[in-house]
């Protein structure tokens, strides 16, 4: 935090782990004596401790450098409609979390009310000195200035100081960022994606979007829109959208849109096991619809395999202009599962460049639930580190 | 070249232009003396002069410091159908140029021969010492191993050592790179997206491509194939493409889409204007499209409004995907002018998200036919002083 190697000494520390005093100088590239005294300054701050002797390399035994145990960060997870918290340690280790149903659209009081309830209940159970917290809201986000900028589906957050409110609340510094682009820092730096510097992570739950790291950082473009897919037009005379406009990707195969399908099956008498499954339930959502499909209806199953192929072409495009990595498919709605994915890829080998998707992994988010709040710590991280 | 300071300063120069020393060392925050060494090293390499005296800011005067006048950089740009050589001072402004109709299709040997005679020719008009050359070739690109991978145009070249080739003639450093990805350079660095660090720059030539420049520097992607937007398929029962496939962007709207329509429009009797130009050219280009439909022949018209729209649409995704800083429309097809630049911005303003939208510029090339040489010289003019 002061001197001028200890940011990379402690991101060091974060994404390798406890480590030698030797192997650590060589790493860092620094000699014996800075060291020290680098690592003075950061045990008296309360953020290095050094702990019992490392495995020993022949020779003097080195003595094992590692982040404080007492360090927490918090990643919050704002969805459409539920609110995740987790604290993790200074590895972006989860400790605790807990979820709970809220509707963003009750606005900013009362979800971030139920947001600091759960801190208060994670911070419980595993405390310590809280040192950052980093927050994914579903909608534009001025990163800059850490709030949201007009998002369409979150009435009255328009605007609203999140980071300050936060900041004040927790006595830490807070990160806003787009729920989509934290989900993708949570797969590159502790999921399925870890130590690939170019991937797309698309995100399917009530909404649809997609997250953009480009040399191991968001790629969050000029106003902060990158990666807003959800409102891609696939038919000018398609199904009407949230958002005003019509047959954008999000009105085909969102949450919300498969619910409504699902809803005419069950009605319409074309899928026995909807229409089962609604008169137990009384509502359908998009998870009815994956069971029923994986249960074998035909009416579900073809549900799906229009809505990967829908989202197929859309993923297909942004393959062909970007030449990613990998892509990584999260989110609610990705628990449809295989079938999903085997739709996504197959319009994507088959559209294409061969030489883009040669070696390209077309993945399901290996965090899932946890991808949100995993990248929001790590977002947490990243600034008190650096 | 060696001191550690000397790549910036000579990057300055190149940037900004001639300098006196005192602008130049609060430029490059260096202290007298060091920055006295660092200029005595390159005046000795002869890559920087010191002219008369600056304008005086007051007090004792001071001398001004330029690029040598008798660096000088080639910059090459290779079209499915043509090759255009110029050479370039050290600041990439164009001394001469020469433009010659040669097929690419003709293999390496005619056309790298090409090459040296057009190179030859503009170094004999602006004589000068060689630092280095670039080259755009219009296909995809090892940009590292400098040579075309698989191009699909371009028979006989694939992996043919372009680069050692050219480097071993002209005894220089050469850098390779995709036609795309140079053109886009050009415009960044010496057109209208001078100081613009996030931009796409679409190409309508006989294909289409897109080059990506994200935070100042080209974005190739894991294969480098990043900006392959002429094979986003938009119709699985579209015409069929050049690359096997059908329904791609190319099949609808590259330079030889239009002239296979326009002679239909022709030999049908729907487009008089084409009709009269086959009968007195005996052939049909995109050109000939532009100047009927500027004449006011109405199938002329609607065949660029609708290659516009289909254009508009995939530029569209890209805007809301990327969320660029600017949208540049260069090659041989954007001769068609304000009626297609109309319906591209028409599209995107009305499919892509406000936010993203709002300050986004949609312009023709500035550069037009010497975009890809300008930004090949850069590529060169990169290498040589970094």
């Amino acid at each position: 935090m002061d001197g001028s190697n200890a940011p990379n000494l402690l991101a060091v520390l974060r994404d390798e782990g406890p480590m030698s005093r030797v192997a650590l100088g060589e790493r860092l590239e620094l000699p014996r004596a800075k060291l020290s005294g680098e690592l003075g300054r950061l045990v008296e701050a309360g953020l290095v401790a050094i702990g019992g002797p490392a495995a020993s390399r022949g020779g003097r035994r080195s003595t094992l450098v590692h982040l404080a145990d007492d360090l927490r960060f918090l990643g919050v997870d704002v969805g459409a409609t539920s609110v995740t918290v987790a604290v993790t340690d200074g590895r972006c280790e989860v400790l605790a979390s807990e979820s709970q149903d809220c509707l963003v659209r009750q606005g900013p009081g009362p979800v971030l009310g139920t947001v600091r309830t759960l801190a208060d209940q994670v911070l419980g159970k595993a405390p310590g000195r809280l040192l950052g917290a980093g927050i994914g809201l579903p909608g534009p986000v001025s990163f800059r200035e850490g709030m949201p900028v007009a998002p369409p589906i979150m009435p009255g957050w328009d605007r609203y100081p999140v980071r300050d409110e936060l900041s004040g609340a927790w006595g830490c510094p807070v990160t806003v960022d787009n729920d989509v682009n934290v989900m993708a820092l949570g797969e590159r730096h502790a999921g399925v994606a870890r130590s690939l510097d170019d991937l797309i992570f698309v995100k399917i739950g009530t909404g649809i979007g997609c997250g953009i790291v480009l040399g191991g950082r968001v790629y969050r473009g000029v106003a902060g829109t990158a990666g807003d897919i959800g409102h891609i037009r696939l038919d000018d005379y398609g199904p009407a959208c949230a958002c005003g406009e019509v047959g954008c990707l999000e009105a085909y195969f969102g949450g919300a849109a498969l619910a409504r399908d699902a809803l005419t099956l069950a009605r319409s008498g074309r899928s026995p096991a909807l229409a089962e499954q609604l008169e137990h339930g009384g509502t359908l959502t998009a998870k009815n619809v994956g069971e029923a499909a994986a249960a074998g209806d035909f009416a579900a199953a073809n549900l799906v395999r229009e809505g990967g192929r829908r989202l197929g072409h859309v993923v297909a495009s942004l393959v062909s202009f970007l030449n990613p990595g990998m892509v990584v498919i999260g989110g609610g709605v990705s628990q449809l599962g295989h079938p999903l994915l085997a739709e996504v890829r197959s319009s994507v080998y088959r559209r294409s460049l061969p030489l883009a998707t040669g070696n390209l992994p077309i993945v399901l988010s290996e965090l899932g639930t946890l991808a949100g709040v995993t990248g929001a710590a790590w977002s947490a991280t990243d600034r008190a580190f650096t």
